[in-house]
């Protein structure tokens, strides 16, 4: 613990999602005083049309 | 808010994405009488050797 | 399946959640053309003070 | 209900899943004292570049 | 990883929630051939009416 | 989006909880390139007899 779970947009690089665990990680730590080898994160990347805004997919927000 | 997480079994059309969306949206906004645009829903595709029901993954139960 | 969660501001009296119950469900039935009693949904209430938007905690965002 | 959640490393095969589904369900099953058509399970397969183990994705932790 | 959560009926006893992660780590452990230190769960204990089946609070089809 | 859940254990402050709000929120806007409005932050708290690690409630590992 603590636990991480983070819905975003399908499709960022490795390097970005790499840079996301690092910063995301070093805040909790800083945030919480804890460890860092406490922390996990679970990225979950989900296409456009899986995501609704206000009753509309993202994917058709975008055309 | 609300956030709306809806897993279900992988391979739906995105026309029935949609109207799932659009519906549930409606259906949020009239029970809890808030706006539309708080509204966010994601949806989650799963396979079904990936989905348990008493113990059986839902790729077996089909066939 | 399918699985529904839905989280929201805590409080809501038990009228509201069993409407949203019954409403949600109706919304995928129609949508996913599925019988009712395969959608099962959970309701987590969250406190103001557990839930950030924009950086900024919404219990902070009403005062 | 249970409804259960696992999220794990991508890529065991379909019958390393089964055979997870058939125990953690009898594991519920005798813990809880229900039947087991009331469990549903949910795997979720995370590639390892989209976990974070203090503040590393488990991509580069293997290289 | 893995990481589980298991959302369930509110007001199980400490007893029967230390006797469900013991069989469900050991479960895991015996399923996926893992040590049992890199299981992590979380039990969601969710009340009667935050529950819906076919669109009727948990806490309505008891009476 | 993004939405980020934060598992936790139970009994922070509302200023630790209202801090790691804050600065999650930068960390993802710095990683991403994103504006801050659109990041929502659940955080869950969870009780230590809800927690298992390796097979034991956190509750009795404190002991």
């Amino acid at each position: 613990m603590p636990i991480v779970q983070i819905s975003m947009i399908q499709g960022r690089t490795p390097e970005m999602k790499e840079k996301l665990i690092k910063k995301v990680t070093d805040a909790i730590v800083e945030a919480l005083q804890i460890s860092a080898d406490k922390v996990r994160i679970i990225l979950n990347e989900v296409p456009k049309e899986n995501i609704g805004y206000g009753g509309v997919p993202l994917s058709k927000m975008d055309s």
